[in-house]
C-alpha cells in the first residue's frame, strides 16, 4: 500500500448529501488502510494548516455521516486565483501537503473546485512534489459538465417537487375563499435545473405547478399574467414556481428590479414577493409566497435515495482512483439506461470539467416557456426516486451526527488567508 | 341505529393532518352504518347545498386520506356572522340539513368554527329541527381552549424544528467564509406556539436556534442586534427564528413596519427579510432568510406520528359522540402523563371553546425573551414524536389521494353567499 495521507476537503455550497460523499471517502480509505485528514472549512483549512484527523472518529460516526446534511468538516466560498496571480497560495498548499505527508487531495465541490484541483496538481508537479488530485462532484445546481447529474441535485429536486405538490394541495383546498395564487421561489441563479425539477410534482397534465418561470426565459409580464388568470379561471388557483435567477427583458433580476426597502436599498433575494405583488396589483388575487432558501438544499430528511447512493459512490470511487495512481480526474455518473434507470461511475479528466457549465437544454422547456417536456421528465425522473430517511431519535428529531473534528498539531508558521 | 345522514365540513386553514380527522370520521361512520356527506369548501358548500357523497369513495381512498395533506373536500375562510345579523344564513343551513336528512353536523376547524357549530345547534333547536353539532379540533396555531393541544400543530412543530436543525447545519458549515446569520420566519400571527416549537431543534444548550423572536415579546432592536453579534462571535453564526406576528414597541408588525415596494405599497408577509436587512445594515453580516409559508403546514411527508394519531382519534370520537346523542361538544385531547407521554380523548362543551384563545404561557419563554424553557420542552416535546411517512410512488413522489368528490343532486333553490 502506498505510503502517505489523503486530504479531503468540502467546497462551495453544501448539500443534503455531501457528507455521504465524505462517508464514501473515509470508509473506503479505512478499508484500504489509508489515513484520511480533512481540511477545516475547505481550502481555507488547507491553507491555514487547520487539519482534522478523521481517524479519531468512530465507525458509527462515519456511518452516520452518510445521512447527515451540511458539511461535517466545514466548507467555504473561497476561490483560489490563477497560479500567475496567487502563486504563493499554491506554494503554501504544497508546503502543507509536504508537512503532513499528504499524497492525495480529494476536493469535493463544483466547477471552481475542479479548476482548483487541476491547478494544484499542476503546481505540485512543477514544484517537485507530485500530488494526486481527484475532484469529487457536488452541487445542487446540477451544472457540472461530463457527469450525467451532480450529487446534491437529486435531493433538492425531490424536496422541491414534493413541497410544490403538498403546498398545492393546501392552496387547492382553500382557493374558493382564500389564496388563489401561490408562488414558490427556488434556487438556480444561472440555470433552471431546480425549477424544472419542480415540474415533477405534476404527475398528470394540468396538475400543479401551473407555471414555471425559468432563468432561461426572459420574463414577459403580460403573457405571465394572462396565463395566471386563465389558470385561476380554469382550476380555481395557480401554483407558480419562480427561479431566483429569472430576469426581465432588460436582463435585470426580478428580485432586484422592483422592490426597495424603507431606506431605498434594493430588497435582495426575493423574486417570489415581486411576482406575488404583481399578481395582486394587476389581477387582484389573494396570494401567498414561500422562499425555502437553505431548507431546500439541507433537507436530508427528504433525500433522494438515488442521489444519496450516487454521492456515496463518487466518494468511494475517488479513493479507488487515487489508490490506482490516477491524477487530475473526477468520478462522474454515467447513465447507462433510462428504463430501468441504471448508472455507473467512470473516471473523467478534470480538464473537461473545470470551468465548463452544463446548461438546461432548451428541449426540456415546453414551447410556451412555462413547463417541462417529456424529455425533461425522462432525464429528471430517475434522480428523485427512492427514499433514504435518516434515523430519528425518540424525540422525533433526526439523529444527525456532529463529529469531534480533532485537529492535527500544526508544524508550519501561521498563515493568514486575508493577507494574500 | 339512528336514521339520517352525517355532514362533515372542513374549515379555516388546512393542515398536514386534517384529512386524518376526515378519515377518522368516515371510517368510524362506515362501521356504524352511517352515511357521511361532506360539504364542498366548508360551510360555503353547506350554504350552497354543494354536498359530496362520500359513500362513492373506495375504502382504499378513505384510508389514504389519513396520510394526505390539504383539505380533501375543500375548506374555507368564511365566518358566519351572529344569529342576530345573519339569521337567514342559519335558517338556510337548517333548510339544507332538512332537505338531505342531515341529523349530525361535524365541523372540523378552530375557534370560529366551534362558535359556528354552537350557534347552528342553537338555531336548529329554535327552528324545531334539532341538529346535533360536534366540533372537531384543528389548527396549526394550537390556540384552542380546553384541549391540551390541537391536531395539526404537532406536525408543523416537527417540520419547523427539523427545518431549523437542517438549515443550521448548512449555515454552520459555511459560516467561516459565507452566510453568518440565517433567519427563518414561521407562522403564528397572534401566538408564538410554532416559534416555540422551533426551539426543540436544540437538543443541547447552545445549539441552534440561537434567537427566537416571539410575538409575545416586543422587538427591541438594540438588544436583538447585541445578541446576534455575541452569538456570531461565540459560535461563528446565528440562527434566528422569527414569528410572523412579531411587533415593535409601537405595536406595528415588523413585516409591515419597514419595507415598501417600488410603488410605495407596504411589502406584505415578510418579517424575515426585515430582520435580515437589519442585521446586514447594522452588523454587516452576510445573511440568508427563508419563509416556508404553506410548506410548513402542508408537509405531510414529515408529519408527527402523535399528531396524525390524535387527528384521527378526534374524528373517530366525534362520530361516537354524535351516535351517543351528544350535542354542542368537541372531542379534546387530555394529557394524562408527561413521562411516558399518554393522552386520551374526552368530550368538552363547545361553549367552553368557542371564542376562547389559548395563549403561550409566559413560563415557556426564557427570561431573556429569546428561547424556550424546560416547561416548554416538557409540553412541546411529546407532540413531535414519531414518524408517520406517506406511501411513496415508484417515482419518488408521495401517493397522496385525490377523491372523486361526487356531488349530491340539489333539491333546493340556488343560494348565493355573496348576497348575504
Amino acid at each position: 500500500m502506498a505510503k502517505g495521507n489523503l486530504l479531503y476537503a468540502q467546497s462551495g455550497g453544501v448539500t443534503a448529501v455531501i457528507n455521504a460523499s465524505a462517508a464514501g471517502v473515509i470508509e473506503t480509505a479505512r478499508k484500504k488502510g489509508v489515513r484520511v485528514l480533512a481540511a477545516r472549512n475547505g481550502i481555507i483549512g488547507a491553507l491555514r494548516e487547520d487539519l482534522i484527523d478523521t481517524t479519531k472518529e468512530s465507525t458509527a460516526a462515519i456511518a452516520a455521516l452518510r445521512r447527515t446534511p451540511g458539511g461535517a468538516f466545514g466548507s467555504c466560498r473561497y476561490k483560489l486565483k490563477s497560479i500567475e496571480t496567487s502563486r504563493a497560495q499554491y506554494e503554501r498548499l504544497i508546503e502543507v501537503f509536504k508537512a503532513h505527508d499528504i499524497r492525495w487531495f480529494l476536493y469535493n465541490g463544483g466547477n471552481d473546485s475542479a479548476d482548483t484541483a487541476l491547478k494544484i496538481s499542476q503546481i505540485g508537479k512543477a514544484l517537485g512534489y507530485p500530488i494526486a488530485t481527484i475532484g469529487v462532484p457536488k452541487t445542487v445546481d446540477n451544472d457540472l459538465a461530463v457527469t450525467d447529474c451532480c450529487p446534491g441535485f437529486g435531493s433538492v429536486a425531490k424536496y422541491t417537487a414534493i413541497s410544490v405538490q403538498e403546498a398545492s394541495l393546501d392552496v387547492e383546498s382553500m382557493c374558493e375563499s382564500s389564496t388563489k395564487v401561490f408562488v414558490i421561489e427556488v434556487m438556480g441563479r444561472h440555470a433552471g435545473w431546480i425549477a424544472a425539477a419542480a415540474g415533477l410534482a405534476a404527475r398528470k397534465a394540468g396538475e400543479p405547478p401551473h407555471v414555471i418561470l425559468f432563468p432561461e426565459i426572459a420574463f414577459d409580464e403580460d403573457r405571465f399574467l394572462a396565463r395566471v388568470k386563465a389558470t385561476v379561471e380554469r382550476v380555481g388557483y395557480c401554483t407558480v414556481v419562480v427561479s431566483e435567477g429569472v430576469r426581465n427583458a432588460a436582463g435585470q433580476f426580478l428580485a432586484e428590479a422592483g422592490t426597495r426597502d424603507a431606506f431605498g436599498h434594493t430588497q435582495l433575494g426575493g423574486a417570489a414577493p415581486v411576482i406575488a405583488q404583481l399578481v395582486k396589483s394587476k389581477l387582484g388575487y389573494k396570494y401567498h409566497w414561500a422562499l425555502p432558501d437553505y431548507l431546500q438544499r439541507s433537507a436530508r430528511h427528504l433525500a433522494s435515495k438515488v442521489d444519496a447512493e450516487q454521492a456515496y459512490a463518487v466518494g468511494k470511487a475517488a479513493v479507488e482512483y487515487a489508490m490506482k495512481g490516477q491524477n487530475a480526474v473526477m468520478p462522474v455518473i454515467v447513465r447507462t439506461s433510462d428504463t430501468p434507470y441504471r448508472w455507473k461511475i467512470e473516471s473523467a479528466p478534470l480538464e473537461k470539467i473545470a470551468n465548463h457549465e452544463k446548461k438546461l437544454p432548451p428541449s426540456y422547456i415546453t414551447k410556451d416557456g412555462y413547463g417541462i417536456t417529456a424529455a425533461a421528465r425522462k432525464y429528471l425522473g430517475p434522480l428523485i426516486r427512492g427514499e433514504d430517511p435518516p434515523k430519528y431519535g425518540k424525540d422525533g428529531i433526526p439523529d444527525y451526527v456532529r463529529l469531534k473534528n480533532v485537529r492535527l498539531k500544526k508544524k508550519l508558521p501561521k498563515y493568514s488567508i486575508e493577507d494574500k
